[in-house]
């Protein structure tokens, strides 16, 4: 259950990534020199991992305790998470 | 420059995380529960790495040296960074 | 703030790596090859990331909620987390 | 077979990394707050990253083709592949 602002985010996320696999689908085609398709699975990757920490940010929020919305000792032990996932997952 | 037995291998790949994108897109459309979105986006995840380890191999196959088609020290050197790349990349 | 048994176990894991990082550094005075220093690097790598999956499940479990005493939708939103983080750091 | 200065250099590494494992210990000791030994894992993680693409960096010179000593297309290709390993190594 997601909210309609963080559904609409992760689509993004989504359809850049299969912008992407098109992308290198035409590269490929085209013959491009392997440097550049390595750049491009490079940002692919990239992306995945932004995708991967928001989903996992928006899992902790929503399905655990949400930091904006909690001043307890969990809601400031989730936005610790939140921020150490952030550096992890890059 | 890749051998089209190479070229159709990627392009295999490539359209494979093309797909996942787009079970991902439905998924969220569908609104399914946030531990199978985080599921599928592991899997694109090791897609995407299976890919660019592929793509770093054809690299060093192709653009440095062969380990296939040579029995020299270097070939011996390209054939150990790719069993390195193939554990690290995963 | 951690039980005494977790912090047992997070000492072992962290002995290890110091045990590592030395058997590293005999490596290189010795001139073994470069593949075994790869996999030495490579094994170091798997314990930083086995310790990093530790900590943050020990933080989960003592910060924010523990699934293993807990019911609620919560420790189940926080026992999936735990999966997927483990699935992902590795 | 490494060079002396490629040495010195890994040997830093190596020993910057296992002063890191010794303050997580200490910290562990001193019952230091979770959110801190999580900074100082990934900070350890950092250094072994950084290790393993300077590992893979010398294996490449020294047992492949050294881009520094050579002007042929394996050297180029070689200079690529470094790049992508550093930026994707980290």
């Amino acid at each position: 259950m997601h909210t309609a602002k963080d559904k609409a985010r992760l689509m993004a996320r989504i359809r850049r990534i299969k912008g992407q696999a098109e992308a290198l689908e035409r590269a490929l085609e085209n013959e491009v020199g392997c440097a550049e398709v390595l750049m491009l699975v490079a940002s692919m990757r990239g992306a995945v991992n932004g995708l991967t920490a928001e989903v996992m940010e928006d899992h902790i929020r929503h399905h655990i305790v949400d930091p904006a919305n909690d001043n307890s000792s969990q809601a400031r032990g989730a936005a610790e998470l939140i921020d150490v996932l952030r550096t992890y997952i890059k």
